[in-house]
């Protein structure tokens, strides 16, 4: 590690004491490595057999983690990319990918992304194999797994022992905090990111000092290839946090951070920093309030906690978890629409059998009045049709006078009840009406329950999980926080 | 009544039929107009006789509407104005007021609006003595009394027969509809606005028809003092109408017409002109509710209604109605950020005896639960400080956690009862803290109930006038849209 003027030396050591401590369970051991290496070894050459067995003339590569020798201990991922020659057609994909599920001897699943792929089970190790294309510069991909060969290459080239432990300590202090993975579901750092990042600063640290300074729109451009961070955030607008791809300009690695992630992110790193401490690398393990403390917890909030739950959804998960998050979002819209002070919201998932969204609401019914306001007095024909509408209609209850400059009302609401308002707007199909995605909608339709508070407990009580999930929405505090 | 092409001829003849209609009782008889103006000349006789015994050397005059002949049938407000030479000093002030307090014989009140002045009441009529300033010109008035000399003449100067029934006729109007009046408590149109309006467009109707299509902002000069209406409303910024006095061009005669007042008349003008009818006029009297029909009405509304209800203020109306409403804003604003959602809120008062607020709020009750946002992430030391506060705050109930670029928290609330929160806010002085008015704030520490619902029966079933209020906020229309 770097040594830093920012910290004072007391504070140093105890950086080193605890990043040594992470060390010693993060880097895999000389057993493990063997046996990993080993192991992709034969994948390789089977793979390649099996390839020529086809008459497929490709190149076979290991990427990700293992190729650069950053993984962590435990770690069984292992990406066998299969790069085709650009004249062959897509139809040699199909090629690639029997050849896989030969060496996978049957325990696979066949995958889709922005490609085809399998994901197989052998030996404890979950095996990606990817066909991609052999391009000459990452500019010419067709998908983005046509640049990682190039990744792979340009971290490869720059990596050292010293660093590749640095690379280890920034992956397993995001994977500690939550914020590792780019996948949906989390929204985070993917592996390529960590790596540039510490190539970039120099070390974990050094990271992690500049985090704790990154303002919304931080650009980081390697290879400078925009004159000014200026012209990069233009090109990448919007984005929270923009790492610009050393090996093409026009990609933002760290396009799959969301700003919720990017936030803790930065958070922790400056908690780190102040208070080094080995929970951030090795999170607590929360245990599921029993079911007194979860009634009694729920009761002092006095919110009412919503529970809309429903059956299997058949998806990869980052299929899945778009889907649940978009549906989401709708239900989100439809309660503040119909007037729902909404608390919080959440989604769990096992991403198997059942799928369960919690909405808290200030209060579960809402008073029958409400007030509705009208258009402002020099809109004549509008005000014509509100006075229209509203003079004999059955739902008023006051009005219609004018506040300020407008006409006002107050009528009856027609929902009062959260639960009955969901009820009728996601039940027989009619989640598609409100914006849930499709999968979501065809799932409620099949299998629906709305749960409130209490009701809930049964399945609290059936599936850990879940329960662990719920205490610790409950504390609502991360748990490098607790 | 002049000829308009706006309107249809069947529209115009019923126009005309409603106004003759409205004519015969809001033009003084002859017996009234004879006794009137009899009673008047007596009056500024025995005042000049009494100045004349102090050797006060000054010009009494009658103004208000009895001068010009524009008064409405049993209206009672008689205004004598006693003009002094600008060399007198302000002691000279008292020597009329004296004089005037024999004049009265007694029976009046010594009031203080810009000017002190002397309200009597005799024979049925209403008289103010007002002392004021003769200056040369308008410019030179020291306070708005010593304009209305120049208010009245110049008025007179333009007046024919057929116009004083035309603005007979809009004062009617406006005093049916609610808007007529500059006093505080009203926020209306006062009779030279409406005097200036019905001699810029010409007839009561041609100022109906020009209100239907006026906009926030609207600019009337009849004198053209300035070039422009931009110019106009560059020097009465903000004003929701600006009638530019014709004798003194830095006076808006229509700043104390607030919006509400503004947007009310012109969509009564809208109206009345495509359905015209004598309830604008003659408004119909609404008949309080029965206890039973009112406690059914509250019921089906569902929200509460809390009345703040106090003793006797000693003001007079401009003062009280003037600290009644600052007093009302200032509560609300305490709701709101104690987040109690607001539907209406209404004063009323007897200007003797009583006065009552009401907040009508979507719940008198709101849940333990309350969100708190904090800072965003990159305040380093705001958040800080934030999580310092709340990690270890008994009223903490989840978090700190991050949503988006922000800490939050849920905390409990300090007040989930709003008639707890009034009470520990406006008891015992506390309502100046909270900006109550000073008066308001006394009667508050001498004499508050809180009342919620149908706890204030026994007071609706006691005072009439209250009770009709209460009915019509209920109905909380117009009466010329019932």
């Amino acid at each position: 590690m770097l040594k830093n003027k920012d910290l004072d030396e007391n504070t140093e050591m105890r950086i080193k004491s605890v990043c040594r401590k992470a060390l010693e369970w993060i880097m895999p051991s000389e057993e493990e490595r063997a046996r990993t290496l080993e192991f992709t070894r034969l994948l390789l050459e089977s793979l390649k057999r099996e390839l020529s067995k086809d008459n497929v003339n490709a190149e076979v590569q290991i990427e990700g983690s293992i190729a650069k020798d950053t993984w962590l201990a435990g770690e069984k991922d292992i990406d066998i990319f299969v790069l085709l020659p650009q004249e062959y057609g897509r139809d040699y994909f199909q090629k690639v990918l029997e050849a896989a599920k030969r060496v996978s001897e049957g325990n696979y699943l066949e995958a889709y992304a922005e490609h085809p792929y399998i994901e197989a089970y052998i030996d404890g190790f979950t095996v990606n194999f990817v066909p991609c294309f052999m391009v000459k510069n990452p500019a010419e991909a067709k998908s983005s797994v046509d640049r990682t060969p190039f990744h792979t290459q340009y971290v490869k080239n720059r990596l050292n022992e010293p660093l590749k432990n640095e690379i280890r300590l920034l992956k397993a202090f995001m994977h500690g905090i939550g914020v590792y993975g780019a996948e949906i579901k989390v929204g985070g750092f993917s592996g390529y990111l960590c790596e540039l990042l510490v190539l970039y600063y120099g070390s974990f640290i050094r990271v992690l000092e500049a985090a704790s300074r990154w303002r919304r729109g931080e650009v980081i451009d390697i290879e400078e290839h925009y004159k000014s961070p200026e012209e990069a955030r233009r090109a990448f607008r919007n984005e929270p946090l923009i790492v610009v791809d050393p090996v093409d300009r026009n990609r933002n690695v760290a396009s799959a951070v969301r700003i919720n992630r990017l936030s803790e992110f930065i958070l922790a790193s400056r908690l780190f920093l102040k208070n080094p401490d080995i929970k951030f690398f090795k999170p607590q393990v929360i245990e599921p309030y029993s079911s007194e403390k979860l009634l009694k917890v729920m009761n002092e909030r006095g919110s009412t906690l919503i529970f809309v739950k429903t059956g299997a959804i058949r998806a990869v998960p980052d299929i899945l978890w778009g889907q649940l998050f978009k549906s989401q979002r709708a239900i989100l819209n439809l309660l503040r629409q119909f007037d729902f002070d909404i608390i919080r919201s959440d989604v769990w998932s096992d991403e198997k059998e059942t799928n369960v969204f919690v909405f808290e609401v200030s209060s579960r019914l809402l008073p029958p009045i409400k007030r509705h306001v009208g258009p402002p007095i020099d809109k004549i024909s509008n005000c014509e049709d509100f006075l229209k509408k509203h003079l004999e209609s059955k739902w008023i209850l006051s009005g219609p006078r004018i506040e300020e400059d407008r006409l006002i009302i107050e009528r009856r609401r027609r929902y009062i009840d959260v639960v009955e308002l969901l009820r009728d707007k996601l039940a027989q199909g009619g989640g598609r009406k409100i914006g849930v995605a499709s999968l979501v909608a065809k799932a409620f339709s099949e299998n629906l329950e709305i749960l409130a508070n209490e009701e809930i407990l049964p399945f609290y009580l059936s599936n850990n999980n879940f329960a662990r999930f719920l205490t610790e929405y409950l504390i609502g505090r991360p748990k490098w926080l607790i």
